[in-house]
């Protein structure tokens, strides 16, 4: 016996992921797994068939999908997707059930067992699975070389004959796990770098990558490893401090995104209209609706003396790597459920119970929720 | 008595430099100049009039460059630009004269002193006027960020509870200034870097920055600084040694440019053929036809496995430093000919005979010749 996994070959504009690589192709395998690819899933990858041994590549889609005890993708599948699953397969994939209400009905009607990845617990044990932090973390490091190319200036303090130019100063607001790797690299780089976050245990971390820390005296620290909201007083207070840190900047990366959230608003218009002359803000945060009041999700706009880019998909402008972690991200999570060439779904498991979202026909992981259902 | 100064608007596509900038004017003055700039020239740069005191700006093209001592620029001038100069006045600039006859002609036939900012000897006493040089050091930067962004994998090694991805190998060919930026930026980021250069000597220099140094066996060390051309035999060594090279890394910078001819071919199309899949290679030798079979100057280009960047003014995307460093090069060289509030040009100065293009009428620094016309 064994469980037949399908890879979906991604259809949303722009998405260069994939949820399989060949690197986890024999662990899966191992675990009793028959793996089966999308024709031409592979080509954003610049991968051919060739590059997946052992996993077949069938073109139908709903051919692929009808034996499929578990679908894997990255975005949120079509709905042709999950009309064409068996009852009580598994689905593994970014949901954003808010965002997905129709999708969420059909998994429902269609008793599919459906894990959004963005609901993984940000537990020890969960780490090796949570495709939210390895996709961050390279979202930090584009974020930089973004800031870069937008800059007409260098980051680093380059020394020649005629004088010396930079070092350009960043300030990372937000610092998770995509905010670290954005100072790790700026500091990497040459930049003089500053972090930003309303939870004061970051400043350590910040510290530790080279960067001073900005103190506003507000402590946001909340649940789940995510900053609370602030009150209209903490946030005025915030701003104060933060409006001469940002306006000595000539690079700001900001990352505070609450996942199925409006993201807080760290910049507002009038501090980018004092601003340095020719700064970029990198706004990681534009699915949220950004952290700056001038942000235009998806676009790249001139405010006043500011270019402000807010890229929608970050991740997949690494693609090669994005897709090498998020694969594992999904094996791991799979290696939960596989055993012994069975495919066993406990959701008494503190991590499934977390992230599944349908199952059997019901809605487990209802939004107001704050704690699992099961558990 | 002053010394009257007319710094043009660029009107080259994509020329977002500009000759002068506010850091050089008080020093230019203190030698006896007048500055006058055309009107909306600082555009580019994010600056406006009132960040350039005590400059008079002048709409009219004409009027600012008719009573001009010295006129300068970045790219060559419109010959509309050398008609309205007075006869005698003096002329710096990039110039390239064989892709320029008619414009060489003509600064000839007006009597102009013209000094091809490109010329500049590479000696010691010239290095804070060497816009080649300060320029390079740039292009050297942006081309890292630009295969940064062009790879779909990061540069330094990534460790994520996933696992880890990276580090990239990087491949810079040719030593020179841009070359070793390029190496020391990589490196900072934490790429892998591997240098190359025909001249045995920038061995120290790539070690130096954290490089390992590729050994061919083929000494090319050349006159001023440049490498020599290499006979075919030398060519076919020095390319079956970097075969290996070539393919094994993620990221290839080129840059073995020699001023005024065509760029020395470093990368066969059967070497790019045989990279790794989605690799990238920035040819910063594009404007001389570039060092890569398959480059395509100006353009972006996928050819096979590899994605090849080829641009023509990488120094212009950082066109804020860019133009403070040109601007202090440019300021620089004027040192040499302002004093006590007099232009004086005299031709026996190694620096100025090395680098004059014409004067009062006459060729002065004919192609063939090796050696300056007068000294």
């Amino acid at each position: 016996m064994y469980v037949n996994i399908a890879v979906l070959k991604e259809t949303t504009l722009g998405e260069r992921r994939l949820a399989l690589v060949p690197g986890v192709i024999s662990g899966l395998m191992k675990l009793g797994a028959r793996l089966h690819l999308e024709a031409g899933a592979a080509e954003n990858l610049g991968l051919s068939e060739a590059d997946f041994p052992e996993v077949s590549v069938i073109a139908d889609r709903a051919e692929l999908v009808a034996d499929a005890d578990v679908v894997l993708c990255v975005q949120p599948p079509a709905l042709a997707v999950v009309n064409a699953m068996k009852p009580g397969a598994v689905l593994i994939s970014y949901i954003y059930a808010d965002a997905e209400p129709t999708l969420v009905k059909l998994l429902i009607a269609r008793r599919i067992t459906c894990f959004a990845i963005e609901k993984l617990p940000r537990i020890t044990r969960a780490q090796s699975m949570d495709a939210l932090s390895s996709q961050a973390a390279l979202a930090g490091y584009s974020a930089v070389m973004l800031g870069a190319m937008g800059l007409a200036r260098v980051l680093p303090k380059v020394t020649t004959a005629a004088g010396t130019i930079g070092p350009s100063h960043v300030l990372v607001m937000g610092l998770g796990v995509a905010g670290l790797e954005a100072l790790a690299t700026a500091h990497r780089l040459g930049a003089v770098t500053i972090g930003y976050d309303v939870r004061p245990e970051t400043r350590e971390q910040a510290l530790s990558l080279g960067a001073t820390f900005v103190d506003t005296g507000v402590d946001a620290t909340g649940k789940g490893g995510y900053a609370r909201a602030l009150s209209a007083e903490e946030q005025a207070k915030v701003a104060k401090v933060l409006t001469t840190h940002i306006q000595a900047a000539d690079l700001i990366i900001t990352t505070a995104a609450i996942p199925g959230k409006p993201s807080p608003k760290l910049i507002s218009s009038a501090q980018v209209a004092g601003m340095k002359q020719g700064a970029v803000i990198v706004d990681l945060a534009a699915g949220g609706g950004g952290n700056c009041d001038d942000t235009v999700p998806g676009e790249t706009t001139r405010v006043g003396p500011v270019t402000i880019l807010a890229p929608l998909n970050v991740p997949s402008m690494l693609a090669e790597d994005a897709s090498k972690l998020y694969a594992k991200n999904l094996a791991n999570l799979l290696g939960l459920m596989l055993h012994d060439n069975i495919l066993t779904v406990d959701l008494t498991d503190e991590i499934l119970s977390a992230c599944v979202l349908t199952h059997d026909g019901e809605r487990m992981n209802a939004p107001a929720l704050a704690a699992p259902k099961t558990a």
